[in-house]
């Protein structure tokens, strides 16, 4: 039986945690959930280590960028943060950032929160109990969130 | 019985730490608070780790950053240094930083150092005694020193 | 018998494990390969890691940077972490990270893919069974994926 | 008896080390100082880790800032191994940098080099024999180097 | 007797290593030196790394930095590494880069490459051997491959 931490925040402006767990449970079984809630993004490498630390094989960490350039600065020591516990560790921290301003409107950024979470939650399935999966993916131009950018398209094949 | 640390710098230009303790202590009981003041923000990372060493459970580290360019990359190497410490710890270090250039006069910058200190206060009493609380409040937007966000409002629902 | 280590991703928009597999297997004998797909290059640095506890001498790590600007951002999280755990192993990461927009159009970048992915994993044999090959390009001025600079014309000589 | 490091560089344009010893000795007793000599800024937290390792309590980190973009990257690579080094060990690098633009001529760039050095050896004093102190200056807005900004200056105090 | 590490790229256009040990051997004896070539300057915190583990009290980290906006990132990132191995084992590499953008043509670019690395080497055999010659030079504006900057100029002196 494989643990997976889920680590979120009350900055974010939509309930990513739910949108995990659902997709996470529509993959199949073999799982225990444990989530944890942080401030803000800052707070998640700190959240992410506590959850390895409670027994997790591998975390998902669920956070929103705002709009503000100071935001930008807070998800590079964010980043850094994540990257350290990763590399200390030799786990998996997947890193589902929304940028504020990345959709039109309020609905369309909703539509994002949840599909990027989902399609990152597939991942962390894959990653652990799919590993073929994921590799039959490799080089495929995935887009969480998005349309896929699929393979580079070459002339005359 | 927890310990709370609280790192505050004698470049912030307001007593945060005054009212990190005056919120905490309207929050409940259970722990004990050791304070230790650096000079600015790139030392509140040592700061903090002396206060673990000194067996703090969380440290809250207050500081204020400047309005010149130089002082955006101090809060980078600040934050940078902040990350390390609770990658290595799994324990958490809630940064408050106030930018000094926030606030249009210096009365409302003291009400935004007041507020968020204090948002952060409650932050930092609810991950060590009331976890549900902040799960509560995940992925509804809320904003230490200004008004909440609140969650993305979608059409049609 | 060396163990070298291929993580690559599903972002990426062509299959670069392929061609340093292929082209890996050109130089010689004496390894064997353990490929591992992650989603993006922010997921680079655990995978190495994770190559690394199964026994991989070196890690090559395929990746594709996209045109965004936080792409840019994502790339310099992705190098600290590899970075970090090069540092801490004292093994080799070779980064193979290729820009969405070096190239004119997508046969070109394919080519692009193709060519340095094919030139890093010969530095990969070079530096595992053939440390005097790679040696004897110091201060040539290779360029892995376009035609080398070479070494500075110097008048006079 | 403590043991106070002075890391300095033979890139700054001014004897910092010179003015830290003279004014650490005006503080008072209680310590020994040991003096270490680097090229520039990116030596610095490897230098302070040496005298860390050869018995410091606290190493006071002198350097200068050059005018050129690329100065500015240094001094932030120089800035996170002085992070690293801190959070590893828990003891504090104050670092004092001078920035060659600050000053409108050298001489009043030597006079800012001596002043911001001395306020920060009275800041180190202060760290390891007189806590009490540097925590009466908390929330003051104490600037090294130049005239203080002072606490907030709230309307109707 | 001290052994010395060179780690140099195959990507830089100047036969650093050469002109390192060069004026090495030119300053006494006392040391054995240990080369090794990678790839880049991403490559050289690794390469330091190995070059410790062989025994090696102090590296030189020979690198070039390319003109394209990217190299800046890939400078960063290096030296990030650099500060790590440096951070973890208090052991120094002397880190000397050059940009391909400092010099006007080739011919002087190669100058730079020979002078700079030349006067770093000195600073290498000082560390090691001559501590009490590098701090001499303290504060007095030392500018490897260029022209000292020397101390300030002040009025009235």
């Amino acid at each position: 039986m494989k643990r997976i931490g889920i680590a979120d925040t009350s900055f974010a402006r939509h309930d990513m945690a739910a949108a995990a767990i659902d997709e996470l449970r529509k993959q199949g079984g073999g799982f225990t959930i444990l989530r944890y809630t942080v401030p803000g993004i800052k707070d998640l490498a700190a959240g992410a280590r506590i959850l390895f630390d409670r027994g997790c094989d591998l975390v998902i960490a669920l956070g929103m960028v705002g709009r503000q350039p100071v935001d930008k600065d807070c998800a590079l020591a964010a980043d850094f943060g994540l990257q350290m516990v990763q590399a200390n560790l030799g786990k998996h921290i997947l890193g589902v950032m929304v940028h504020e301003d990345e959709a039109a409107d309020e609905s369309e950024l909703a539509r994002l929160f949840d599909r990027r979470t989902r399609e990152h939650a597939v991942n962390a399935y894959d990653l652990l109990f799919r590993p073929e999966s994921i590799q039959a993916r490799a080089g495929t131009g995935q887009r969480e969130g998005f349309a896929d950018a699929g393979p580079l398209r070459v002339r005359g094949r």
